[in-house]
């Protein structure tokens, strides 16, 4: 099974490795992150507060045919992505023929510019959410939405869920179970803050400003 | 802030990862990925069931005193790290300095190796437990340990929970709690499987195996 992860400047780094951490760990599997040029790829937080970079190994032409297609979401890089006659193309071309097409975080919009959540319910990050209907989508505030072959995670942290729902799907539940073992997934997170609609005004607000000083996920963020 | 994370060949890039996304969104902060040479590093699943790879930054001794170390886990890479006298005089002399000395996953058997957890309570990927006490250390089946400066997390996904606790003691409750909201983490894992405790035996028996084909975690894999 091929695996194509999509990778582009200023992307979230965790919306790409959380879902390559399980789905690299499914039986006969090969991963590769595409990139219009391989090589290192900027994060979201490079040049804000770190200057850390991925290794895409393929280009998007080299993996015309992925079995599943994982779209991380970002911040600029993100419209840019969204943008690209290019990685548009890719995507329109390889999703007929994916088993899963899915997104994690923003990524959502890059399957919406790409003409495939028209219609569709979909979820995307919490910050962004208001923005689906410009893709013709409805937002719903679930960890994870499933249509069809196409799915949509939440915010960075949700691809972790979504690519064991996936690997259920794909392997059966005993393999799900396994995996989610072997990367130890027994969260335990310190808060009741991790959606939207937990959180006190004050918290969001401070989280809009940790997600802009770092660049990251809705965009706005300015270079450090 | 500086903030330092080990990167070396065959490490766990989520163990990396995890942490990366929450510390880098702390307030004046910068976050360095440090490697013997810097440039592409080896994820453990390289070769494997991918070509994946991350890119250090920066040298160790580029940052000699980062006010929190984070050391990941890996497979062979691991023990190859435990053997070099660079990294374990690097985080030997950087450790009495740093705020926070921490590890994820097999990356305590790193700070083990340095001598830093000879007497202590400790935690690391369930696999690999029953080699704490060849450190000194005494495992504990928690989401992470904290004794004094020193910090070891449980299996790869475990470094977000850790990550969290580090941003409420270096800027409060409110950060943290922003931070858990930037990253929409509000686990829902599909499973009951996340630690070992909870799992019958042929789910263990089952993820052992995807750690091994997969080349990770506990350093028994060869390539595919």
């Amino acid at each position: 099974m091929q695996i194509a992860i999509l990778a582009y400047h200023r992307m979230t780094a965790l919306d790409a490795v959380g879902p390559y951490e399980v789905l690299s760990r499914l039986p006969n599997t090969m991963v590769h992150f595409v990139a219009e040029e391989p090589g290192p790829i900027l994060t979201d937080t490079h040049g804000f507060h770190s200057r850390f970079a991925l290794v895409a190994d393929a280009r998007l032409e080299d993996v015309p045919s992925p079995d599943i297609i994982v779209i991380p979401g970002g911040s600029t890089g993100t419209m840019e992505a969204m943008q690209s006659a290019r990685t548009i193309g890719w995507l329109r071309a390889a999703h007929p023929t994916a088993q899963w097409t899915t997104s994690v975080c923003t990524g959502a919009f890059i399957l919406g510019a790409a003409g495939l959540l028209q219609g569709l319910q979909a979820t995307t990050h919490w910050a962004s959410k208001d923005y689906l209907a410009q893709v013709g989508a409805t937002y719903v505030a679930e960890r994870f939405v499933r249509q069809g072959t196409i799915i949509t995670a939440a915010g960075v942290s949700a691809g972790i869920d979504m690519a064991l729902y996936i690997a259920e799907q794909v392997g059966g539940a005993e393999l799900a179970q396994a995996l989610q073992l072997a990367i130890e997934y027994d969260p335990q997170p310190p808060y009741a803050t991790g959606a939207l609609a937990q959180c006190a005004p004050t918290v969001i607000a401070r989280a809009l400003q940790a997600i802009r000083s770092a660049g990251g996920m809705d965009g706005a963020g300015e270079p450090a």
